[in-house]
């Protein structure tokens, strides 16, 4: 069976992309639906349910426009929102939580896990929860980094106002002796050579979004989900509810797709 | 909420053990049963719907015993009866064919793949078309090895006799320019440092147990199945069809596990 439905993926903006990044890499015959909630970002400083009404209200929308399987590619909207979510519609939904926090299990030979993160993400524990379930050995230091979401969506990610923030946040890891560092805000990525650069060679960084993909393979063989269709004319199309215009030159320098779509929509009632 | 009912694995004989290995490492709270139906092993060259009838009878021996979820670590079983039974039962099942396909076509930079597997797997086609349908560029030669079973059941995997055995059975792989290989049979990991020798150590392995074991972790989360209970007296009991001394002997070489308890059962009607 082959399924054309396209995948889809939300985030309070600019920072899922990362995540549709590695899809497009990994699965390159499936279609795509993107939303980024970019006029209400950041969401990290929102109080919870907020977060989660904003992500009930991407959530609808993509699944209007006929998804088959829903990525929250946003860690402080996986956080608050996605067992709700996922107890509450038909179809697959997935998060970035758990596959960050099983990678980094996986990758640390110390235990000494460092976890970076938005306020709502970081004041969740959510990453905490996940490894010490799993591993109630593991040491985990967690920092709230709320100035890196701004800078990647004001497309200064790779600046030198970006090289002094991240090195001035990530001081109070510094001596913490971690091997494996969390990239816990699918924002992060964009900045992972500035982020690697400060930690230092030795400190593994995973993507908890690129992780997620791993995770979606699984679940599109386990549901019988792909797309083998090879003759469709593939769509990959995003939304947000900003300027197109920004979130465009972000994608189109992130994401290596010729004509990309980017359409505005709204997501207040 | 933490599950502390046993993963089931089922195999036709102590291949199986190879995917036990890795959950073991990456699942160390999780309770186990195994089922290995040595007395009736090889089921490479047996008839597909006589494979789907003992795949069945393991099936509901280890559902009678109470597991959340079950892996058939078998690739002749898969190929076979893995749709059917999955459809039938209530509780997850994943198979080990999707999983080393993935990983393959992840790790092959030329997109020439190799398959080794049992008589059953390969005339089955199953790999090919998992490896086709997701990359329909990709080149597939498939190479049946009927010998490799019967020497790792007799304990022999080790032996002189096994490296001629190997050497002379890959003869037809040469030349064909692989740069991976699938070990498509659960019981080639314990002649992989004979099989990488004989390919050279510019081929990839693809072992496609321990990679299903990346899937299993993915669904005990996606189905909330985890075991978070480390007081549990840890369960891993093998069940064996056969000889227990024998399973046993060649469970202990490979596995590092302390008072190995084999129980010899039955399950012709």
């Amino acid at each position: 069976m082959s399924n054309k439905q396209p995948i889809g993926f939300i985030d309070s903006g600019v920072g899922g992309l990362t995540v549709v990044k590695e899809a497009l890499r990994q699965l390159p015959n499936e279609n795509i639906l993107y939303l980024g909630d970019t006029a209400r970002c950041p969401y990290g400083p929102r109080p919870a349910e907020q977060v989660i009404e904003f992500t009930w209200q991407m959530t609808r929308f993509l699944i209007d426009q006929g998804i088959k399987l829903l990525v929250i590619a946003c860690n402080t909207a996986t956080a608050v929102a996605l067992e709700e979510i996922k107890a509450q519609v038909d179809i697959p939904v997935i998060g970035v939580i758990q596959p960050g926090a099983r990678a980094a299990l996986k990758a640390s030979q110390t235990g000494k896990v460092g976890v970076i993160g938005t306020l709502g993400t970081v004041k969740s524990m959510s990453y905490e929860k996940e490894l010490k379930e799993k591993s109630p050995t593991v040491s985990v230091t967690s920092l709230a980094c709320p100035k890196f979401v701004p800078i990647v969506e004001s497309n200064q990610f790779l600046s030198p106002v970006a090289k002094k923030v991240v090195a001035e946040t990530l001081v109070p890891l510094h001596n913490k002796y971690l091997d494996t560092l969390i990239l816990g805000c699918t924002h992060y990525p964009l900045l992972r050579p500035i982020i690697q650069n400060v930690m230092g060679k030795k400190v593994t960084m995973i993507d908890s979004g690129a992780e997620t993909v791993n995770d979606l393979s699984t679940l599109l063989d386990y549901f019988d989900l792909n797309n083998y269709d090879l003759n469709d004319n593939k769509i990959c199309k995003f939304y947000t509810t900003g300027s197109p215009k920004m979130f465009q030159e972000i994608a189109d320098e992130w994401l290596d797709i010729r004509d990309l779509i980017v359409e505005h929509i709204s997501l207040d009632d």
